[in-house]
């Protein structure tokens, strides 16, 4: 698990691996009540580096999951960026795979997020998570919108494919969708191009 | 409880007794995993009546709480907008006490609001909820910025007052803030004017 939970300070971290990719510390605040925490906040956000780009077109969702242990989600890219986090006390193994055409096309990044921590995801990265908590509710803001008939357009990893070298535990009993079953390995994905992304 | 979960049609309803307010019924997706929501869509529900006004400064802040059965936080009335809700499958008590000048000052509306309902909140009406799970992630979107400084700014009116007519379950026991047991009485509360929201 990361190493602390309350009252980090806001605080970013570049990932090397993954250009553009950015780990924010959160600061959650005890009480007798249970928790707060800014999840994300603009005005001290983008200083630290959150890309004021993620505001350009106007475009917000925020999506909600809620998982039990083991399911396994993922490994799903798509021409926006996202911003992720936990909402509750769970934990969760995120990985996330560059598949965007150039020299990190294959570059992996892992760690185990709690709600201490928030991801920063640019577009044409595929991102995934396993919940190594009882359950976890799982929060992202995306700046452009889904819909069925363009997951044609989408790219996808299979989570299974040794090759990403992705520390999930018991992967073969992890609980998944139909559909992330049947995603390609990495050798047969067709990268993200400027174009698409 | 809300009379169903799964598969709601994504819909809106005005909140009769305190103008501007809305309900939003939103569809919850279940599978073998969980399940996932879309918890905010722009393009979606703009057209349905969320305000376009809400982005219009283009400020973003996203709060997340998590709190034990029996908490109660509130009743808080800030300078800005907030769109609530539930990020797993806890339940509260939601309560809203209107205090800006004018003919709906005291107006008071509640529900019980689990993962498949979004209250959007005008600024200037009070927002606040008991926890009837043993927990809760509660996830809120506002387009201003909270500062402790500012805090003498707000308005907040005694989530126990009895003129209020809120259903709290075992409202003597409950678990709150120092600060929300000092906050005044309705017939003591200055109202929000036009010139604060
Ligand atoms: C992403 C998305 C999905 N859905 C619906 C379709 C299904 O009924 C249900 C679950 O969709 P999945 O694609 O199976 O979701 P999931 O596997 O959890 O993947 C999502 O979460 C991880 C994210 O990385 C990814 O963007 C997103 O596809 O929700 C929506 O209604 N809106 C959406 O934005
Ligand atoms: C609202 C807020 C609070 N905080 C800090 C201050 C405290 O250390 C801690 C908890 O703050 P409280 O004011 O006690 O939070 P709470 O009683 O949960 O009230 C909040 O949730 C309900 C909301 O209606 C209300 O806007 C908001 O004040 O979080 C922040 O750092 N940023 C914030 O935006």
């Amino acid at each position: 698990t990361t190493d602390n939970f309350f009252e980090k300070t806001l605080a970013v971290r570049e990932i090397a691996e993954i250009p553009g990719m950015l780990e924010f510390d959160l600061p959650v605040h005890g009480d007798n009540r249970g928790w707060f925490k800014e999840n994300f906040q603009k005005e001290k956000m983008v200083p630290l580096g959150f890309p004021e780009s993620f505001f350009a077109e106007g475009k917000l969702q925020n999506n909600v999951s809620f998982s039990r242990k083991n399911v396994l989600r993922g490994l799903h890219a798509e021409p926006w960026d996202k911003y992720i986090s936990v909402a509750d006390n769970g934990r969760v193994l995120g990985a996330w795979v560059d598949l965007r055409e150039g020299a990190s096309f294959g570059h992996v990044y892992q760690t185990v997020i709690d709600a201490s921590k928030g991801i920063f995801v640019p577009r044409g990265v595929a991102n995934g998570f396993q919940v190594l908590s009882d359950f976890v509710s799982y929060s992202y803001l995306v700046n452009d919108y889904w819909a069925l008939e363009l997951k044609p357009k989408y790219a996808f990893v299979n989570y299974a494919d040794p090759a990403l070298g992705i520390d999930w535990e018991d992967v073969v009993n992890a609980e998944v969708s139909a559909a992330d079953e049947g995603h390609p390995l990495l050798e047969d994905v067709t990268a993200f191009t400027r174009e698409m992304v």
